[in-house]
């Protein structure tokens, strides 16, 4: 790959060739000019096929194919030999043809609402500087970055100080939370372990995150020790089951050390009501936890981050900034209200060749000793620069918008026949059932749920409430 | 923003506008047209300060600053509003200028050794893409890809058949495995938690990475309960020394279940004899997972793979192709050796509302229920297509080459004054110690030791053998 070298040169690095067991050491490995040119090309096939498309509704989505078809379609196999750069080129664009383009206007679903051109260049700039965020003295920028995003996002929990970590989604902050509470309940556990104590047990609402049973499975804790609490007709937590619940745990010599509420469902988008769920764990003693991953973002909003209403109470909070915000995959922070260096304590390990303590800067700033990661990405970066460059008002805007957006949907779903709307979104899920129109005059019952579901060629699990079947229409504006 | 629209088109749109609460619903929201020439301005600069310096030695690795310094020089802030597009190219100016270079051919610490060209595309294809590997539908390309890629990591493991994920790292792989081992051990752990349960033990060497000790604190299993075995003097675990402790955790009636060994150990890039460890952990029933994060990618070469002979054996392998492959963080593959499901089985918590028993395609493409996340980056095509460009020779040139270059430092260390060589190195890490002119008539013994620590601006903490201490250097090539 010598491109660009004479043969007079050639032969002069040959003479001075060092060989160490077969390999010339001092030859050029890459040729950095075609390698170059490469990205160069690369990036204009980027620009073209996926920037320029991502807002043009006449283009497709996704060029679907079924995975068997699909398998057929592209060149997967990996070879002794490598191909050339026109292959390559010719290879991401076949990626990019049958892959879903996730900023398309017409693309609904989870997480996704657009692009946002600054979280990306942000996102190009930590690729190619390919950093890892653990010591001061690898990633400096992006470790002061880290702090700054923290405490900002800290300031509209309303807490006066905190703590946090940027990590690899909320379903990881979901656990970071749960061994932050396991810990500050009973710190030995860390040395300790779970065996020979009393069942821990945690509460979340019947319409929390699925995340909530993995990470109790992943910590050791149980499935079976995630008390579900009932919700009411909109999905939030009733604060009087909870209570129940506490006590019943009590009762029967468990140990409570956790409750979670979430700030906007997967489904519903329902926000559980946190002032009364902090005066339980306050009266009880527990760690109180808000998974804020969808919701969280709404607290940009002065008009409707009434709807965290309490969220400073909290012990900590989980918000991904890569939902409604739009700052790319992933983009998550458990932020944490305790000051006093919790994180740390719970997450250290202390691994003597990372993490010395007489460096020639203040280690305060080393932050893989509060993470379950030993490399990690600069996330907060991307979620900065966009804030750099839209301000909060513009962040504002967007959550604001998208409420209006799923505001509007509602009243044109009320004046389409055959549409139903299952109730008034608090936030920007909108729940609602197409009825075609051999069933519009069908009475309401179980007969007309397996039709209905037989009609979306869905078959029908369950049909009573609070299972919510598959096939059941969301839309997350 | 809605630069390019004149008078009368606005007057226009400000008639059809739909106005719900306040925002206009059908009005531009973002200037695409200057997003992305924003984008391509960014590029620019990416290229030219990133990309091209990448390999000019004449260049700074970092503009160092001490934090506060730094963060004076940086505008960190974030306002109410946003900033012009010159304001956020000269901010991205320098949030380069004072990060590390981590492709410079100067910068030597852990994962790093310059650039790959095609992991970087690949990245930034992914990045502009924003896909979610949770289910087909919605990453179908990447699915397929992470498939293929795991499928060639298993070949190169020697398994005839397995499974496996892309996750955030070393660490949380091998956080999987031990989970995944505890959960072969006693699967009714996963529902019902270790509370009343014998205390779970799992061995791994002294020499092994932290992660081993986070994992065990993260799953409740305690850091008490790894039992650290002895290596010996080239920092490979004594498999006698395992036998014992498997037998005294027996007689202690705790619960042996795992067996970690490393391949490549993070400080002197031991390997651990992994047949003999294969031996113990068959004859006592334990799983046996290796750690080759960092040793994992020898397998590629066919002159370096006997390094890990007797990997088929393993029950689980980590394996980081963003270190000595330069794939870019974070690339990290666990693989398994079962294929009847173990993973979705340990892993999965069924949320109905993404994984669909009943779409419209063969939902064991979805791997969402494999994983402790819910979005998930597509990191195995990075790899996949610096694999393709490369060709597996490509690859194996790449590991000889560092194998070489150690080899190479390795003789040179030996012929330079002040220079001692700890031991011979088997892989790529060498480590030696720097003794300046004045003390190298010094005898050997604690005073010489303290000294040197002095001399290198290191307090010394502890002066014994395997505890390394600080500031002592290691080169990872």
């Amino acid at each position: 790959m010598e491109v660009g070298i004479c043969k007079q040169e050639m032969a002069q690095k040959k003479k001075n060739a060092v060989l160490v067991d077969g390999v010339i050491l001092n030859g050029p490995i890459t040729d950095s000019k075609a390698g170059e040119k490469f990205v160069e090309e690369a990036f204009k096939v980027i620009m073209k096929e996926v920037i320029q498309k991502a807002d043009d509704v006449t283009q497709k989505v996704c060029e679907w194919r079924a995975p068997e078809t699909l398998k057929q379609i592209l060149d997967l196999e990996m070879r002794d030999t490598g191909e050339s750069h026109q292959e390559l080129l010719q290879l991401c664009q076949d990626v990019i043809q049958y892959s879903v383009k996730t900023s398309h206007p017409r693309f609904f679903n989870q997480l996704y609402a657009g692009i946002d051109y600054y979280s990306l260049v942000a996102r190009f700039i930590t690729e190619a500087l390919n950093p890892s965020v653990y010591t001061y003295e690898v990633s400096p920028v992006f470790l002061l970055v880290e702090e700054v995003v923290i405490k900002k996002m800290i300031e509209f929990i309303g807490w006066e100080e905190g703590d946090g970590i940027f990590n690899p989604g909320g379903s990881v902050s979901n656990m970071y939370a749960m061994n932050l509470a396991r810990y500050k309940f009973c710190p030995e556990i860390k040395e300790k372990g779970l065996s020979s104590l009393p069942k821990l047990v945690l509460f979340t609402s019947e319409e929390s995150h699925y995340s909530m049973k993995k990470a109790a499975a992943f910590l050791g804790i149980g499935t079976e020790n995630v008390y579900f609490i009932k919700t009411d007709e909109r999905g939030k937590m009733i604060p009087e089951e909870l209570e129940k619940q506490v006590q019943r745990a009590r009762k029967e010599g468990s140990a409570p050390f956790l409750v979670c509420a979430t700030a906007g469902t997967t489904v519903l988008g329902a926000f559980d009501p946190l002032d009364k769920i902090a005066d339980i764990c306050e009266k009880h003693g527990l760690w109180f936890h808000v998974d804020a991953s969808w919701g969280g973002s709404a607290l940009i909003s002065r008009k409707h981050c009434r709807l965290l209403h309490g969220i400073h109470r909290a012990d900590s909070v989980a918000w991904n900034p890569h939902k409604m915000l739009l700052a790319g995959i992933q983009c998550c922070a458990l932020l944490v209200k305790d000051n006093s260096g919790l994180l740390k304590k719970c997450y250290s390990a202390k691994a003597a060749y990372l993490f010395q303590q007489d460096k020639f800067y203040d280690v305060s700033y080393d932050t893989g000793d509060k993470s379950i990661q030993c490399s990690r990405r600069p996330d907060a970066f991307k979620f900065w620069l966009m804030w750099k460059a839209l301000g909060t008002t513009g962040l504002e805007e967007r959550v604001n918008r998208a409420l209006a957006l799923a505001r509007y949907l509602v009243e044109e779903i009320k004046k389409r026949e055959g549409f139903q709307l299952l109730l008034e979104p608090e936030y920007a899920n909108v729940c609602f059932w197409y009825i075609p129109p051999s069933l519009r005059q069908m009475e309401d019952g179980p007969e007309f749920w397996q039709k209905l579901h037989q009609s979306l060629q869905y078959a029908q699990k369950k049909c009573g409430r609070k299972e919510w079947p598959e096939g059941f229409g969301t839309a997350t504006s």
